[in-house]
């Protein structure tokens, strides 16, 4: 009732010259569900598996998907409903109180990074632009992908946990100051004042959420939820809140998904459980379009150049070296285990290394060449980081019961 | 995290041209749920309001969001879960033992509007290909609409409805050869071999998956859901069978949300009832944009021409009272009242009308002022649908517990 075969509609569609909806959607996820049970058997983290589905179905392997509009679509909103899930175990006033030690962490985990990918590349022979952005490059963790292995490890509750993400959106805004600085200053001059309002803005956006939105929410939500006459209304007052706090991070500059996080938050401690279990079902499903669409970016043949291989491979021991070394420093106050965890924590950089390494190739800033090691470095570290936090929460025990429904792929 | 303002970023993207993502996730979900609850408080059903928020935002208005891929995306898959969620409502044998009397409704549901349409628009002086295909305008049901207000007032599980929703089926099957007659008809001589083909598939697709697929999935899906290691496997398990069925579906020519409400039969006495919350929270975070994405297509500017308005008015008239009329005659021997709820039930045309009527106007067959008139009787079939409804079960008491969880928008 809702498509006619292709040979009775000869017509330009919105989906023209891209795969049927209904076929990405059986491919992209079932390769992704196959794979993740295939990493599970092994004893791996089936979110591993979902990346190399990517990979499988891209470029190097099989050319199957491309990532076109649906994949876009919903990988973004697998990466929004991943992080709003995440924020609803985050209360707004923890947050808070870890803001400080977060903080040291994230300037730590930025500086170190850049520093040492800088110098790497310009002692391999980098112009001192392209070493920039090489530089910049290590900076942004994707802060996706360890809150889900989190999440499917039941350990979200832990301190380490939580500095991890409060890290990472103290993360988000330093990355996008960095950016802002490399970006102007690769077209000509670094524009000041631009870069003061950058900053001004999206300090200020994740402040009052915090500070104004998270209040009013608590008190607004349960009213709004019970005056409404519509059904489901607790579920409709939350994803406008949602999808309103994504359009806010965007304009404001910082990521959607750190708006989806902050909306989260403002719910974590009215939601209910219905609430919880459908926003857990919705992640689950949407995921997978997420972790594939990171591997789908990924082409090996990159790797035929060995002299291209080698220096890829100096990169990735930089980008995760430097990480766990500046991050687990600025933590180590809290003990040598804690410090280990935030370190591995903060090691992948997912989609957010690889919009760096595209924003260079469109300035000029990067080669080719670089343009794929960074990408290839962005992929491998968001591959390293699973079994590696799986590794350093080992002695933790999950959370019973009232965590149970977070135990994603 | 995941994206980059801007000013910072400028080359061409997935979504160039495009709202930004979480941009119209807002404005479309917002403004639905919006006058959904304007329209409960008024005591009309929130459906209503939904798809006017679609005309709203459109072209007749204030043109603020156009059918992008995003919203194509979200649409389609909008249809699927809803169309899935209410499957798991119909067990496969009651569908088998309410199939003779479905195919008699659907067949009178297709034949009288087809011929009462071609015979008016020929009597108002229509060329005889477009008088055709105003007809075959009015023969498909859209079921998606009925099948969200049933659910909205607790009564999927009554006779009628179920009636409806098998005869909705039977329907998509002859509505699709209508169009291949009509289609293959305007562009020369029509190709029996290929109907006899496309027919045999569709009709193998639905017993197929009704005879083999349904009995399998009962014995198979339990079995699976225990053995796989990932987490959440159930509704992994269900998800890929759903987004096969759509796949198959789509290549047997049948729709692929008929493939979904067949997938979700398949699980309508194995699921949990966790699987059925998720599904219906889905549903109810996607549905939105469903029903946006119709309003969308229509364009109130049409009604300028008041000889059209008329000519369109007339067309309205026709198409909700031949589907009743012959609906409610095939369904008469089981009483008045039943009767007519399953003659409202067919009414709505929805997106169908506008698949066919792009599909005369792309084939020249429907002049400018014939596909706007079908595109407003399709919209204005599926505006007047959910208060008939509501009135022909205003006696029905709303099944308790079990179907609360379905009380949609």
């Amino acid at each position: 009732m809702h498509t006619i075969p292709a040979f009775l509609l000869s017509m330009p569609g919105p989906s023209q010259g891209d795969l049927p909806v209904s076929v990405t959607l059986l491919l992209v996820f079932g390769t992704a569900k196959l794979l993740s049970e295939a990493f599970e058997w092994l004893g791996q983290p089936g979110i591993v598996g979902e990346i190399l589905a990517g990979i499988l179905l891209g470029p190097s392997l099989l050319n199957a998907i491309h990532p076109d509009a649906t994949l876009h679509t919903l990988a973004e909103l697998g990466a929004m409903f991943l992080l709003f899930r995440v924020g609803m175990e985050m209360k707004p006033t923890e947050l808070l109180r870890l803001g400080g030690r977060a903080s040291l962490i994230a300037t730590a985990g930025v500086v170190l990074p850049f520093i040492v990918g800088w110098a790497a590349a310009s002692a391999g022979g980098s112009p001192s632009v392209e070493a920039i952005f090489i530089g910049a490059s290590l900076v942004a963790t994707s802060v996706g992908i360890t809150a889900q292995v989190l999440a499917a490890r039941g350990v979200l509750d832990r301190r380490a946990s939580q500095l991890i993400l409060a890290a990472a959106v103290v993360d988000d805004i330093l990355g996008l100051l960095v950016l802002a600085v490399v970006g102007s200053g690769a077209r000509g001059a670094i524009d000041w004042e631009r870069l003061a309002i950058t900053g001004g803005l999206s300090v200020s956006f994740v402040l009052a959420a915090l500070f104004l939105g998270a209040p009013a929410m608590k008190r607004l939500a349960p009213r709004l939820t019970r005056t409404l006459r519509a059904g489901e209304s607790e579920l409709a007052v939350a994803m406008v809140v949602l999808f309103a706090l994504g359009v806010l991070a965007e304009y404001t500059g910082v990521a959607a998904i750190v708006g989806a996080f902050l909306a989260g938050s403002m719910f974590a401690e009215s939601a209910s459980r219905r609430i919880r279990d459908i926003c857990h079902g919705t992640t689950e499903l949407l995921v997978p379009f997420f972790l594939v669409s990171i591997g789908l970016k990924v082409n090996l043949h990159v790797f035929a150049d060995s002299r291209l291989l080698l220096a890829t491979l100096g990169l990735i021991v930089i980008a995760a070296a430097s990480k766990v070394v500046a991050c687990g420093l600025a933590a180590l106050p809290l003990g040598r285990q804690e410090a280990f965890q935030i370190g591995v924590g903060m090691v992948p950089r997912g989609e957010v290394g690889m919009i760096v390494a595209q924003m260079g190739l469109a300035l000029g800033a990067l080669s080719n060449a670089a343009y794929s090691a960074v990408v290839l470095m962005a992929a491998a570290t968001t591959l390293l980081a699973p079994p590696l936090i799986s590794y350093a929460f080992r002695d933790e025990v999950p959370a019973a019961e009232g965590e149970e429904v977070l135990r994603l792929g």
